[in-house]
């Protein structure tokens, strides 16, 4: 027997968080309720409006509450031309943390995958299409996931691009750095030996 | 450069649950807004009505948003006469688990610890005195937890039941069920024996 309905109720709502689960759920609730309820009342506040204000950018199709994203709208962000190819909102912050790229994205929110119905224009392609015709594009970066529907994506995208002579390039696949190469798996090897470069 | 302030502000409200970090705080944001916005919407709901409307119970001071909790306040859990003392609200849950206790709890929301400035009062002892005075007890039963703060919460508690002559039991410690004798550590086992019971 529980002792109140809006803590089962809170419990259940928690589960809807990833990797939460009946137990963690219950720790949660305790917690927040015994040490931190000022905390909550911030988490239901910023979760409320994260939910129903948050859409997607214009361009890039990533979370933002403007039309457009700050990145998009960012005019050095625009010079270089670049714009890179990712699977979602979480990749574009991976990319981000490299300090590597200074050019636009493309989020496609997912990938080909016919089998589940998702075709071309359920990941924005048409979209992508319009800005291949209608920008200066100098190179379009392809760093979809290494895995068969990333891939097929990948290869899908490079064939759009060949249409409007926008140069395409594939992310390299190969040894991670700081990785021992007896651990790693036979696929990665290959692409890593046929992907190699010269030196000199 | 993140693209959206109000996903950075729902990442470190998120943090305020227990065991999120920066990587699940964004794991949680990303897996909301991209799969189950209705979902994200019905936790903001509870958590707002759950840290605003929860209080404690009048009687065991557990989280409830009625004045007497439905333990408390069914005729039933009264008739043994049996009031179970725990630290925390967790705690009833797994007593009521068992299956095996039907009388009524008292939580003391922590445990005695004078160097915290943790005393009496602050545990709520001031109103289990008042129930000691003027209910019906048949047994209290201390099931604080096994920690030096929780042994000694219990024989403070043991010492005011002897005041009142009421009955007050300690919860057995031993060796776990399915454990292993080897594996158990050395107080563990020293409790076990001490507290071995005849069989015949």
């Amino acid at each position: 027997m529980r002792t109140s309905h809006l803590l089962e109720q809170l419990m259940e709502a928690l589960r809807c968080l990833p990797g939460v689960g009946p137990k963690s759920a219950q720790r949660m609730a305790f917690s927040l309720l015994q040490r931190n309820r000022q905390g909550g009342l911030q988490l239901a506040d910023a979760l409320s409006k994260a939910m129903t204000e948050i859409g997607h950018c214009r361009d890039c199709r990533t979370f933002t509450e403007e039309e457009v994203c700050a990145i998009c709208s960012n005019p050095r962000r625009q010079e270089s031309g670049e714009i890179c190819v990712v699977e979602t909102p979480a990749d574009i912050v991976a990319v981000e943390a490299t300090g590597q790229f200074s050019g636009r994205y493309f989020v496609l929110m997912g990938h080909l995958s016919p089998l589940d119905g998702i075709g071309p224009s359920d990941i924005g392609l048409d979209t992508l299409e319009f800005r291949l015709q209608n920008e200066q594009i100098s190179e379009l970066i392809l760093a979809t996931n290494p895995t068969v529907e990333g891939e097929a994506t990948a290869h899908y995208i490079a064939e759009l691009c060949s249409e409007y002579s926008i140069p395409a390039s594939r992310i390299a696949h190969g040894v991670p750095v700081g990785g021992e190469l007896e651990l790693v798996d036979g696929t990665t090897l290959s692409h890593s030996l046929a992907g190699r470069q010269k030196l000199y």
